[in-house]
């Protein structure tokens, strides 16, 4: 018997049947005992329909009123959700996100939490109620409804599991859970029982787009268990704590993470003095371009190589920046290169083990992978790599660090 | 410069269009000095929308979760036309019932308002701000959504009219106002410029479903001024107040109502002894059957005919009931005639005109129309006939009190 958060995504509440079978899950849990609050979102495509009438009225919409709008897709799902509760005979309370007073700051369409009263929940919870609350939604201290931004859902469950000291924040999505990398790049690609967040958030960052990064800090910093797990499958998902898995034979990586967007930026021949990576990156900040990996190095000839990557979209518009401050700051020539890949190791264990970075640098050796680009911090190693390399690389090292699924090999060996 | 509170119903509130329009309208009343509290609908579909998905869960649904459901329907609305208000360079500020605390017992989907704090929604006129009001839905004393029933906007819109103590509530249709009666069945109708409380009840009762009831009777008790007029043509519309139209010429008669879809029952030669109408009326109730008009006429040799009329569609059921029930009350025979009419003659008037009904029989005894029954109230006198005089005794009668519109009848002659 615990007090379980469970937040369902739009996919998982899209339709009435899909509704339906979401409260069938929860059924199961409530007849195991547990206490069940239950975030859900707008079913899929009602943000569209209501951001598209809105649009058709101004192109920026009100933020105060945009709020007021969306938050009512919310608001059908909790209603809906709670009647197939009590159509099986299980006791079932809505509430908006101001009616259980999640508090957040005054910042429109991506307020943050502050605060939530989780008396209301208790006493629901008290009676035998499920209690089924409207994400991605909370008032100002005005009263005035506010919107979390995107993938706010996420983070209205953690925080609830926060507020109530609940056991465990379950996240249903429409995946069996996080994997040691991208299933349909290797194909013996392990799910993994269980992750740390540090784990959780240098792979989200990287790719694996499972949950919001926003709901994984929080749940780090509020200590909450979170569970990632499928709506239409089941199965246990994988657990995303402080401890991460204990149970691996080799704890050092926990996944492989790669990156296939992007492009690489080379402005090279600036003299060597303070100040000249701030000349050469400031211009690119301001233009609201995002930089990735930064590499600098410098020669023995007094001159600098300074190297990064952004989004893909967006490096000819860098390069155009680059070209632009080329004469200014001194650079011999700025170089675009569209085609590459980034791959990265990722493990809490990396901090203890030495020889992960030799181990994987070897094995790119040994499919002649050559390695343009080298960063690494505390938990991760990413290499820039040729992008028609990139699979390769990936399965390379899924397998030199042993990561495979030994039940997917058992079974292709029969 | 006054405090207006104006309506607009589903209708007029259709499409992202049709706010613009009601927009443009609101515009114009602020331009003009005025302080404008705004109260909507849910846009035309939506609630059934709502519902029919509801209803694909369970048949007769949770009520308090499908008051959670409804009532994003008009917080939809509010948004949107919040948003084509700040287009259009006009502060506007949307709130739903539970944000301007419109408090109502807890009776989910058809609560009654007990109260409304009208603190933040002066303050918000204080600011110059539009407020538009979310109608049909208010919260109970602990914060649950509740909604007020059919016609609940109407309600909603007097109940904030009566709280701000606005100098007008006007409620917005599809139709330019009150007609002395339907245009449909006599040419010449008179659009009334005003008429009284009493005389509107009448006229709704009796068929000119122009306002719920609710709001109308709501509105007396308050001593709101109450205008109806249309969204989508200009004019003044229909003032619905305590005096009435105090410009009329002949002010006896407001309207004339009348109503094809009714049937008429006797029950003939029961006993002249006490109790024999509750012994007759008692079990037609009883099952549930609406009964309007009741006429007993004692005969001379101690029996008694006992008359009433149902709607038509109930009208083979209620003489079942008399059928099953005749040899016990000792009557003589059951007659139903599903062909008959009404029609009423309705205005303050009457209390003070001796000579309307005389004149009003007259007026059908020159088209040979038989009068079957005859009821009178302070401000009406209804007649039943043969129902295939109906729109003959309905003009005849519009033109005997002179009711026509005189422009009318001028553009005819010419």
């Amino acid at each position: 018997m615990a007090l379980i958060v469970q937040k369902y995504g739009g996919t998982s509440v899209g339709t009435v049947e899909r509704i339906e079978a979401v409260a069938d899950k929860i059924v199961r849990f409530r007849d195991n005992g547990d206490d069940i609050v239950v975030v859900v979102s707008a079913m899929s495509g009602e943000t569209n329909r209501l951001v598209a009438m809105a649009q058709s009225i101004m192109d920026y919409p009100t933020p105060r009123e945009m709020d007021v709008l969306l938050s009512t897709g919310e608001q059908v799902t909790i209603a809906l959700l709670s009647m197939a509760l009590e159509k099986r005979g299980y006791g079932a309370r809505s509430f908006t996100g101001g009616q259980v007073k999640i508090l957040t700051c005054d910042t429109h369409t991506k307020a943050r939490i502050r605060e939530i009263d989780g008396s209301r929940i208790h006493a629901q919870l008290e009676q035998g109620n499920v209690v089924v609350v409207a994400g991605f939604q909370g008032i100002d201290e005005n009263g005035n409804i506010t919107t979390l931004g995107r993938g706010g859902s996420d983070t209205t469950a953690v925080a609830l599991a926060a507020a109530l000291e609940a056991d465990e924040c379950q996240i249903y999505t429409d995946v069996k859970g996080v994997y040691t990398t991208d299933p349909r790049v290797v194909e013996d690609a392990r799910l993994l029982s269980s992750i740390t967040f540090e784990e959780m958030l240098e792979l989200a960052s990287l790719g694996a787009k499972v949950l919001q990064i926003r709901s994984v800090e929080f749940a780090g910093k509020y200590k909450v268990p979170l569970r990632v797990l499928s709506s239409f499958e089941e199965g246990p998902g994988t657990l995303i704590s402080l401890e991460g898995d204990t149970n691996m034979e080799d704890p050092a990586i926990a996944g492989i993470a790669f990156e296939r967007d992007e492009a690489k930026l080379t402005i090279a021949g600036v003299p060597d003095v303070p100040g000249i990576a701030y000349k050469v990156l400031g211009p690119v900040s301001d233009a609201g371009i995002e930089v990735d990996v930064i590499v600098q190095n410098a020669a023995a000839d007094g001159t600098n190589d300074i190297t990064f990557t952004v989004k893909r979209g967006e490096s000819e518009r860098a390069k155009g920046i680059l070209d632009k401050i080329q004469a200014s700051v001194g650079a011999r020539e700025v170089v675009l290169d569209k085609k590459i890949g980034k791959v990265s190791l990722v493990g809490v264990g990396m901090r203890s083990h030495a020889g992960i970075a030799a181990k994987m640098f070897k094995a790119l050796f040994d499919e002649n992978i050559n390695i343009q680009l080298i960063t690494t911090s505390e938990i991760k190693i990413s290499v820039v790599i040729e992008e028609k390399y990139l699979e390769l690389a990936v399965r390379t090292l899924h397998s030199a660090f042993e990561l495979g699924d030994p039940d997917y090999e058992k079974e292709s060996v029969e």
